[in-house]
């Protein structure tokens, strides 16, 4: 008998796990919905199973196609269990019609995964605010947290290479409570993802003078300050834009609108200097000559930079971790976000995070409790 | 006698400007407040002197020091009148410290000589906030405009090489009314400055689909696109931030928070992608001979995106322009500015924008009269 699940049913599975599993830590992965179909999904978790003995999957997609797939690639052999689930949630689908019809696609199936515990982490390259949706209906927001957010890594010069940066998208609204959340889910996501004991948060912002900016981040800039020391992590005052990618802070923390912009912003110009890179390279004998014995050193940067290596959005404020790989993630991509999703899942995130979040709730209600905070915000459980 | 202007007096000159004019073009420049002092405004205009017959400058700063300046540089004999300034905006001051007691300062002269025609655009490498203040303050708003706008050039894929974004600081709030005005101010900016006839506009959100964003962008758009056909410019919808540098609009519009954030990162990320193509270049000592050989290219790329040859913020939406360099530029970021602000001066851009934004003043109210729009907005003239 193959490695894979073949029982025929639809949606509904047994859920052998212990395929793909044996003491394996499991990612739930949706194969479908990305730019480049099932192919590259299961090109991109064969790489990552082939460097990492110790992950194993749950794919989600349609049985036949999928198993044909797995087939082809060795390093999957007896890691992959598949889930049939013959819907696709398309780049057009509208969030809430997913939500009402959704029931029989990939998507819902791989999040279903982690809502049920069988995996911590869930992958999927698919439709975001599909996603989003998804996520906060079947996984539900964590206690105390209003806006769950989107944190992605960003290139940077600190010493690990990359900065933390949300929210870049989940909502467009945020106020100094949501943006202390961020703080605490940021440090969190830095500490389980990136390893470091006590990050630095910044808060972006139009100047870093304390007077600058919007009445919101004023007043967050004060709750962050406050809740620094307990929260264990280093708060280093407001930044601008040009820290996104700077050696100031771990983590940057805005609204979902601001933090959109300045992803695609970041990305857009990094693509225009390449293009404007490879044109200047091919402009005459010598420059392509130079091109050739730069070969090496042009693709150390464009290592460096890529943004399929940083590939994975992390949904952070739910019951359980959703990463989202970019919608035209190739194998290098996907590979990304699977070992994003390893990282998360063998630290425990979900919970430690949970936890933390919990704990400053707590702080908070004291401090309301004992008239130190003034109360004018929701009750932190709403 | 000199060409300098040498009257002894304070702040108080002869108007001379005779001796820098003849039929020229005059730019009123600020030679202090720049990080690198008055010797890298003066080498930038001889600069600008050098390659362009037709400016002539009314400089102003302490007499003296800039006298030895200009002295020494040969093309701008008989070009230069200086306007003795003893004092000098550091950018530290605040905003409204300048206005309360800055009057000596060269900024304030340097504004004053639009203020009183004798030039019809100033330039600066003082502080944003001081000079954003003085002009609003010394030059007043246009009728109809409630907001002024700082746009700055971005490196593009459009033909014209660079788009234009509005506004990238000079506010931190607007509403649909201030973005329409944005999108007016910015259209007449690329018509006069970049010979586009019929100028694309683009608002900037979170995605390309109608339906999302802030409310107030809602209403932006719905204005926007209704306003095209009259103000002679194509709208093309929503953009987002990977379309600042793109190809999709050549004028980008969006409130100032959003806008200097996207400008800081976009200039931090290729800055870091500056610094890590260096680095990659020192590697080995064949990447150092690729280097070498590849040193040509790399130039023609550094000058398409070089900030410093797009120096120039616009203060757009008073009686009068103003140019606000770099604090950090050098001569070439000043000759950058010079050029700017001459190309402005020439195609009379001050009054035709005046006359733009009057117009669409004019049928707004109209429309209003006859009941057409809806009139919950401040008047117009307020």
């Amino acid at each position: 008998m193959s490695a894979l699940s073949d029982n025929a049913s639809g949606t509904e599975t047994t859920s052998d796990t212990a395929k793909a599993g044996a003491g394996r830590t499991i990612i739930s992965v949706d194969a479908m919905g990305g730019d480049r179909g099932p192919a590259a999904v299961v090109a991109g978790i064969s790489r990552s199973a082939k460097k990492n003995p110790d992950i194993g999957f749950i794919l989600h997609g349609p049985r036949e196609e999928l198993k044909r797939l797995v087939a082809r690639k060795r390093p999957l052999a007896g890691r992959v269990e598949i889930r049939n689930a013959e819907g696709v949630v398309s780049m057009d689908d509208k969030p809430s019609q997913v939500m009402r019809s959704g029931k029989s696609t990939s998507m819902w199936s791989a999040v279903e995964c982690v809502r049920n515990k069988e995996a911590d982490v869930c992958v999927s390259c698919g439709n975001t605010g599909a996603l989003m949706m998804l996520s906060v209906v079947r996984l539900r927001k964590l206690p105390g947290v209003n806006r769950p957010a989107i944190a992605i890594l960003w290139p940077s010069r600190n010493p690990q290479g990359f900065n933390i940066m949300l929210d870049v998208g989940a909502d467009i609204r945020a106020d100094e409570h949501d943006l202390l959340q961020y703080a605490l889910m940021g440090a969190s996501y830095a500490r389980n993802g990136m390893g470091l004991d006590r990050p630095r948060i910044g808060l972006l912002n139009v100047g870093t003078e304390e007077h600058k900016g919007r009445a919101e981040l004023k007043a967050a800039h004060d709750l962050m300050a406050k809740n620094a020391e307990n929260s264990n992590f280093e708060f280093v005052g407001f930044v601008e834009g040009g820290d996104i990618p700077g050696e100031k802070a771990d983590v940057i923390v805005t609204d979902g609108f601001t933090g959109n912009v300045a992803l695609k912003t970041g990305e857009g110009t990094a693509s225009l200097i390449g293009e404007l890179l490879r044109e200047a390279f091919k402009f005459t004998p010598l420059s392509r000559l130079a091109a050739l014995l730069a070969y090496t050193s042009l693709r150390r940067l464009s290592k460096r930079i890529d943004p399929r290596r940083v590939n994975g959005g992390v949904f952070l404020g739910l019951n359980g971790t959703v990463v989202k790989s970019h919608g035209s993630s190739d194998a290098t991509g996907v590979s990304a976000a699977v070992k994003l999703a390893y990282t998360l899942s063998q630290s425990g995130f979900s919970e430690k995070l949970a936890a933390r979040v919990a704990s400053a709730v707590q702080v908070q209600q004291d401090a309301e409790t004992s008239g130190d905070v003034s109360g004018e915000r929701d009750g932190p459980n709403t």
